[in-house]
């Protein structure tokens, strides 16, 4: 049966594609980059995944990270798994900066500005990672 | 030249002792268990460590997860590497669990309510951890 992405995630985000592992979301707030990574498995907490899953799903998010910070010219990450409100395994990796209007403080619960991507900023960053990361294209939905 | 803690993280956290790479504080607040692990590296973002050191450094947070969830009885691990206050690399791992007072919410921001740790239940933290993870023990500050 095809991998289903939880509903909430797909709500809050834009389906850009999928790297070997994890599905790559980009969350619709375009105040910061917010990727989120959603492996294929159905193990709640990141901690929990056997070694060699766990290693290849942090590959992938440090693949993110540097194109965050070599692509869109972030100096810092945050990255976490939490997953209280939405229990499927999803990583979170957003880029930071000094003069981001929320430091520095972290995203969750304190993202209160919001801006929309543009169609061609989205088709612009997908294309780039097809490149840099070797992103298998989504259909947005 | 010894590895010096962040005083900021030596003033928040019970410091316990080491494991192969991480040093591992326990945060002050005796509401939920919050573990930090302090790996000894310059690097500021887990995800800019090369992938041997990362691995090691989310293998030894994964060992601290499985303590938390089999030791302490919590059903959930929040995750993250955040860093925009105090800049040296340092783990949370969050033991959580449905009924706790922060519950849904991150914790980061969001743990209004204080709580102090006993000093036989520090020491039975760090005797358990001796045992299951083989953490050398620190003498405390």
């Amino acid at each position: 049966m095809d991998f289903v992405i939880h509903p909430q995630l797909l709500a809050d985000c834009h389906q850009l594609g999928k790297l070997q592992l994890c599905h790559v979301l980009l969350h619709r707030s375009a105040i910061l980059p917010w990727f989120i990574l959603v492996p294929e498995t159905e193990s709640s907490d990141l901690l929990d995944l056997p070694d060699d899953l766990r290693h290849a799903a942090m590959d992938e998010a440090a693949m993110i990270a540097r194109f965050i910070k070599t692509r869109l010219g972030y100096e810092k990450i945050n990255f976490a798994a939490i997953g209280n409100v939405v229990p499927q395994l999803h990583l979170h990796i957003v880029g930071r900066s000094k003069g981001d209007s929320c430091w520095p403080a972290p995203v969750w619960g304190h993202l209160n500005e919001a801006r929309e991507y543009s169609t061609a900023k989205l088709e612009r960053i997908a294309t780039l990672l097809q490149g840099d990361c070797g992103l298998q294209r989504a259909i947005e939905r």
